[in-house]
């Protein structure tokens, strides 16, 4: 779907904000692309955050897909808001190996107050691509009193 | 509830098990207590997992409350099952400050397959718990083939 | 948990309210017992609203919960708040047979624009309760310009 | 996607099967198209099953959708095979007004025993199509004993 963003600076504030999320850096997960409306994040196999089977954690992807989800939505939002998550919901279709992930990242509906967002996971061995975990993420605009 | 747990030795793999899963130790996640049906975890606040903010990211409580899920039904699962999470769902109440975080856990229903349990994180600062955010898992036994 | 409902007359805006709720008088749902958080509802089994085994449908019981979490919320909400669902999310424990159902909600978190509350569909058979599915529902309160 | 059925007779035993949902005749839910791996119902606004707004109640659109994943499921599950839901989590986008709803399922994940699939609730007026409701299932095979 095509959406308009609010903000002109939207690609600006995205940047900035996505450098203040400190789990991002520690976990190894960059901004590879956005747009109005849309977010793709990555991160390299690492298994420092692997679980028991040495697969990636659950909640380590679930991290990412959050982050894609909310700045996602968060492209769409008025040049004074902030992003919330209210919640969100995941399954995992498959063991999470692979030597990269890829976490594309779409809203679904944008809303003056509620947004909802969806994101998959990929696993990329040898140039193939694996969907193995989707997600569904509420979102809300807030303004902060400074 | 009062659970009767199939496998005797379930404390041991309990254990055994948890060290396994870098995350927990990358994350600084620990194992406060378990028995049949039900687990705690705790961490303590670390800015290295904390969104634009300062709060704790939401995918890190939920990687904590995945693995508490996870291991709450995995007490209860027969001698030489492995369980997998299926699905989970979680709501964020409260911002997630504080000095640190418990995360508890409990089956809701147990399952030969399926079982479904529940978590919810408590922030803890100058000794006053708030709930700040709540899971329900779905988690599978599976017989892995050695 | 004790909740002060901030409407004092919201007993009277709940039966109301209820009554325009067509869909409850067609499935035969009843309001059996509220107060400040807290709502339970009831209905007989009926095998018009069955699904191929004979036991009631699965979206049968969450049309219930649903009701009774959006009312236990409403109890808290504003004098001229309306209550609307954002989501909800459901586990199906048991197959759901009985004599009749219960379903019990209560707010987990409440709140000036989102509320969290939860229920539980019980089946009664020969006086005895079983659990056989939970939900968890976000609900917004919105005014309604008239 | 594009899915291979196991069951050759798959489309017979649909049928037969949503015949056998009293729920969905009565609420007047009818079996529009279907084919391997996805499924489109569709039923007329009905005032009997509305909530207090007049529009339709949110509970009724999530027994829709719900048997729209299981059916989809469903034509790709082996011949003797049951479908059960496990669980399913839906949100509410837009109010449910229309003259008429549209609920398409397709299956995101197929899987020997647990698969998982997507339904989406399109209301109707005036030949134009709206999203309203989006949900995601996961499905369980099992093979009842007779």
């Amino acid at each position: 779907m095509a959406f308009i963003p609010q903000n002109p600076d939207f690609r600006q504030r995205c940047d900035k904000t996505f450098e203040l999320q400190n789990a991002m850096s520690s976990l190894g997960i960059t901004l590879a692309e956005f747009g109005a409306g849309h977010v793709n994040l990555e991160m390299p196999f690492n298994r420092k955050f692997a679980q028991h089977h040495g697969f990636m954690h659950a909640g380590i992807l679930t991290t990412a897909m959050d982050s894609a989800c909310g700045f996602a939505a968060f492209t769409l939002m008025a040049a004074k808001a902030e992003v919330l998550t209210i919640e969100f919901k995941a399954n995992f279709l498959s063991p999470a190996k692979g030597e990269r992930f890829i976490f594309r990242a779409e809203v679904l509906k944008p809303g003056r107050t509620i947004s909802v967002a969806e994101a998959k996971t990929y696993a990329i061995s040898d140039g193939q691509e694996k969907l193995v975990a989707a997600m569904t993420a509420t979102l809300m605009a807030v303004t902060l009193d400074v």
